[in-house]
């Protein structure tokens, strides 16, 4: 039984998403935000003080990316292909941590996160303008190839379009993107996500 | 042949000590940075034309963290281990990208990279303060273990102290951490890490 310390609406979201496409049983110990992002109480198991993290027998981690390596790992293909694709996988999941993460993050807080009182607005622009440069990269891939890596969905889909879930959903314009727009549609309407998505949209 | 795009001085830096480290034959193809940190030409296999790159046969991969765990899974263990100890190099991988780098960088850039007078002290205060924060945890996991995984040196020490390296030669303050400060001596004088550093160092 995988142990998922965390709540749906944080970024444990992603790894209950991955634990429902791996069709693998899990819980979730729910560890959530005092106001102003604060966790209310220490995630014990995670010297980051952080969540998500996962339990999995003896196995303890941190980083939501790396916990859902490790969960398609355990489903294998085609959540995980094996060769080459693999480390595409590995490739696509850091440039979801360092080419859209932070750009998305910078957007969000400021766009619909934080209290309107302490957004700012050139902020938000900055972090769009970012992003932008990264969706058109993306635009481009997603012209050769229906997903990713190879054919198919894969772990890379599911940890870059649970980075851009709330985005998506909060209205970000990703108009300019369709070729973006139409897999993170068709990645979030999966009956995985929906399922995930439930859960923590109500 | 490992054809690995980049410059000793630039994260290319990363993937030439993890060839190194594998004992993998590799080629340098040296694209740099003109001023102002821009790249002289367009590294045209990399969509996101930014260095490193690396193409290993038909396989061409960015992300220069991705880059070395490919090149370990080639070696095998001990650089890349098996089962468990594999999921957290990945978790190690991911802190490093999430929780090391933008705030090593930021204080980079404003310590010694950028022009003098483009420096700003205050951002270079932040980034150390928040670098600080991650080092303290880092520290405690050191108290534990020699290397971040297992008993012995994996990629995932060559991942974190590769994007340490720049600070720990340009005068950031490690005394506060000698546990950090010792493992990361011990990394970055390697045989393969002195083997790589004198492409960089000259």
């Amino acid at each position: 039984m995988l142990r998922i310390h965390g709540i749906p609406r944080s970024r444990a979201f992603r790894c209950i998403w991955a634990a429902e496409e791996a069709g693998l049983p899990y819980e979730v110990v729910p560890i959530g935000f005092a106001p102003g992002f604060k966790l209310e109480r220490a995630v014990a198991i995670n010297p980051n003080n952080k969540i998500p993290a996962l339990e999995d027998g003896d196995l303890v981690l941190f980083e939501s990316l790396a916990i859902n390596l490790h969960i398609a790992k355990k489903a294998g293909a085609p959540l995980m292909p094996a060769g080459d694709d693999a480390s595409r996988v590995l490739q696509w999941t850091l440039w979801t941590a360092t080419e859209a993460e932070p750009h998305v993050m910078r957007w969000s807080y400021n766009a619909y996160l934080k209290p309107e009182a302490e957004r700012v607005a050139a902020e938000a622009a900055a972090g769009k303008e970012a992003l932008d440069a990264r969706l058109a990269v993306l635009e481009k891939e997603l012209a050769q190839r229906p997903f990713l890596v190879g054919e198919g969905f894969t772990i890379a889909d599911l940890n870059l379009a649970s980075v851009l879930y709330g985005s998506w959903m909060n209205g970000y314009d990703y108009g300019p993107f369709p070729k973006v727009k139409a897999w993170l549609d068709a990645c979030l309407t999966r009956p995985a996500a929906l399922r995930a998505r439930r859960q923590r949209e109500g």
